[in-house]
């Protein structure tokens, strides 16, 4: 007899779920309940049709209803709501949203596809009309709508994580005036504080205003009708409308509700083949923890790639196929104003937080191309990787070209549990347009496998000038003079060895450059003449980038 | 007491090597003899410096040697040619080109870094002015002054390798009429020639001419002064400048007559620390043969990735560290009007030269990012794989953008063992502009993944039609009106469930669409309705780029 799978949320993970289950299992009877009006609409495209780069809401719907009972015999059932689950029935209490009406299905397996929701915090004035969050088609229509209706002429946007970077851009690009308001003091949570920096410094040239650091308290409506938002530090932005993009919170309630297991950062507990703690419910995306592919920690990831790779792993279980959700990575991408940002396994904040301490992170600026071949981009990367085995942890990188481009290679080597030493053997494409001899993957390798080898020791940022340590500038006279890191002293590379005699033997000499490379050589000339050199990776580059803990320890130096 | 270690060539390896060895070595004597002029320059940029996109030649050049003696201590001396080796006193017998003085240097360890040299086949008229290689810096100063001295209006370029087709888009871009003659019947060898009918298209529609599987017979000078040159055809056409690139052969004679062992297809042969036969004496570059990192045959691969981690590997063994050259993926990328081509990994072809019968190929055409973003470019792509247990072998890509990013990824699969497996699971960079949430890779790991679990077959092009199969073409009746396979039958994907009646139980299908994602969905129906159902890989797009023979096979369908 054949099976019955009913499947809840007909997005991402449930759309591809249904899809994969058909292809595997020709005569499963396929229900899919959509609470919204659409099915399998492309949600990370909504910033976009916001601003107006994707001109039709048509274009964000990627199949019908229609479609998926024709091409797939799938049953969908938009603006139907999944109210409660009887595990001990197998049924689904379900209300049609339009015409009220409520009725049961019986299920042999069922998937829980619900999303998350936006994160609305209960503040004074949060439901002021004005206020959006970014989830849906609809909202977007809204929003639209909203800036049309009242020809809106300045924005606030508050979150700048992905979704509210592409929010800023998208209103920006529209004409208006954008502040942006962020609780923490960097934008881009899954970055390290000083990569996400250069965004920052990208998004502040292009808006009104990037406040950090100053969590929203409360709106209240100003003079003429418009918002004002006041921040915790007392100030207030006035704002046509306001953009909410401050996190999402997983869509638990049904499960909760049916006593399945949930985990400490609030999703639903699923094993590797995505099953719920009801051995006849599958539960998929943003509304499940995953597991860290490389810590192995719980947490929350709330990607369209994942979500559809969970999809086709349910599908294959239900199926009784042998299938396997091999964890997270973590993989994500953001563009803004022509940058690029992404990242790929753990940051330095989510090691140290996983309470690991036996990492090591080096930083490189390398051209996206071959510097001879005109137009080439710096791309400003940072390699974390393990002590003791060179295992690759993580990677973010940020530049204006091929930024993902190095970012998936790293994501895939991560996923193959590569080590540096791999980085710095890969083959990659090589002509004078798309790269270097060595690759900016390669580059990072070399370096971080000089520090296995033992060839160059790093001087964290953190214990800049630490230990009444020396700082060493071997760049050029000039470039020493346009701007050091307070108290270097300056030695060009190539007068280095002629002037040893001015170094001290009985402390740590942290050398930097413009970008690492020079200090990188007068590391391994002044290591093999007997000093204690270390390398501050990234040279005065990366410490423009540092927050002002960092800065302040080099005076003492 | 300090080692004396000599490098015979200042190019990509020789420099990078001497360069290592003083990183490694500060007490090291290195001594670096440098035929031409210039040590370390692009020489894979001399095309667009022909062309004009490089403006300068100090472009090409990134290190001189007073750089190399200030920075790294290395005496370079240019314009020394090594003529020959004494292996039993270990010295080198040195001219100096200039003063023409002859004189011996000893050495503890010697690298040979020759390189490679354009293949100038003996044919009629080959020594007439005019006709060019493209190898060094002074080669593209002379092409640049012919050229313009000459005001040339007409092209000829013999060989639809890397370096011809970059020739051939560099002196269109000047204003050239360009005329590419080859030998093969396709263009870019180390492509499949389904694969490079995509380039000669392209190239194609931007130049006078491009001719196929007709070798050059000779040059002669016609009226006016201009040469004429003629194929094995017969036919003649006339040219301004006529720039051969019809490939390299190493440069051993130094090592041949030093007794130094040398390969089956004319390289010096080296062990995994680049050694030669002598343990006094590497090699490393476009001289060496290396291994195939997936048959380990031995091969050519004249490429500068390889050449530089050669040279670090070279550079390590002189210095007693461990150090292995892990063979080579023969990784390459090539522009050509604003299409990318890049491959990793074995071809088929390679494939079959190796005897490896156990491979399975599988076609696709992904956009390089979301569909519903504007913008998104096709990237044509073929994956190969062993079918007894998924291993990926190879892949080429062919399109307008992202193309090196996703061969980049499969190069790190390659390079760890990854399976199609792991392919299906990458987790890459995803927002609207870079990607989609099954990415291209992902995309090529499913549809191998599929084959691998048995839940499709692919009927190989080769065999289209074989044995009476029937063609079905599951595209809407418009698309299929439009153009087809000769003989295929239509039923549009829609219509299948209710019209499996019209199809034969008795003898394959063959099922095929535009691209081939229909044909799956087909094919899983079909399968599960006990058709005996196989996937024409790729669909008609890749139907349009085959070789006659296959085509021709259709017919009798």
């Amino acid at each position: 007899m054949a099976r019955k799978v009913i499947i809840i949320g007909g997005v991402a993970g449930g759309a591809t779920c249904a899809a994969r289950l058909r292809r595997l299992d020709e005569q499963a009877e396929i229900v899919v309940l959509e609470r919204g009006p659409y099915v399998s609409f492309a949600n990370c495209g909504l910033p976009y049709y916001i601003g107006g780069l994707i001109r039709e809401e048509s274009k964000l719907l990627q199949a019908t209803p229609e479609l998926f009972r024709q091409r797939f015999r799938i049953d969908v059932r938009t603006q139907h709501e999944a109210l409660a689950i009887d595990r001990e029935q197998r049924t689904v209490r379900i209300r049609d949203l339009v015409t009220g009406a409520e009725y049961s299905e019986r299920y042999d397996a069922l998937v829980l596809s619900p999303g998350a929701a936006p994160v609305v915090p209960p503040l004074e004035g949060i439901r002021l009309p004005g206020i959006f969050t970014v989830r849906t088609v609809p909202d977007s229509g809204q929003i639209r709508a909203w800036i049309e209706q009242r020809a809106a002429k300045r924005a606030v946007v508050i979150g700048g994580g992905f979704i509210g970077l592409e929010m800023v851009e998208n209103l920006a690009h529209r004409g208006l005036e954008v502040t942006l308001i962020e609780a923490m003091d960097q934008l881009l949570p899954p970055l390290d504080p000083e990569m996400a920096e250069y965004v920052r410094q990208r998004v502040a040239a292009h808006i009104a205003n990037v406040r950090l650091g100053d969590p929203v308290a409360g709106f209240e409506t100003g003079s003429g009708g418009a918002l004002l938002v006041r921040t915790q530090s007392g100030l207030r932005f006035g704002a046509d409308l306001v953009i909410l993009s401050i996190g999402v919170r997983p869509e638990t309630k049904l499960a909760r509700e049916a006593g399945l297991e949930t985990g400490a950062r609030g999703g639903i507990r699923v094993d590797e083949q995505m099953r719920t703690s009801d051995p006849h419910i599958w539960a998929v995306g943003d509304a499940v923890e995953v597991k860290s592919a490389i810590t192995g920690e719980w947490r929350l990831c709330p990607l369209a790639g994942p979500a559809q790779r969970q999809a086709r792993v349910a599908a294959a279980s239900i199926c009784g196929r042998p299938a396997q959700f091999r964890g997270v990575e973590s993989t994500a991408v953001v563009g803004v104003f022509g940058l690029t940002a992404a990242v790929t396994g753990e940051s330095e904040k989510s090691l140290r937080s996983a309470g690991i301490t036996d990492y090591e992170a080096v930083y490189l600026h390398p051209g996206n191309h071959a510097g001879y071949y005109p137009g080439a981009k710096p791309i400003h990367m940072k390699l974390l990787f393990r002590r003791a085995d060179g295992l690759v942890l993580g990677a973010q990188a940020v530049g204006e070209e091929d930024v993902a481009r190095r970012i998936d290679v790293i994501s895939m080597a991560i996923q193959k549990g590569a080590t540096v030493f791999d980085l710095e053997e890969a083959e990659l494409c090589y002509a004078p347009q798309y790269g270097s001899a060595k690759d900016p993957v390669n580059m990072a390798g070399m370096i971080a496998a000089n520090v296995m080898r033992g060839d160059i020791e790093i001087a964290p940022w953190g214990a800049l000038g630490a230990g009444g340590a020396m700082v060493l500038d071997v760049r050029e006279p000039a470039e020493h003079q346009a701007g050091t890191i307070p108290g270097a002293v300056n030695i060009p590379l190539g007068q280095l060895r002629q002037r040893l005699g001015e170094l001290p033997r009985d402390r740590e000499i942290q050398v930097t450059c413009a970008v690492g490379q020079r200090a990188y050589y007068a590391c391994r000339i002044l290591r093999q003449h007997g000093f204690q050199a270390k390398l501050l990776s990234g040279g005065y580059r990366t410490y423009r980038t540092l927050p002002q803990e960092c800065g302040a320890a080099a005076v003492r130096g």
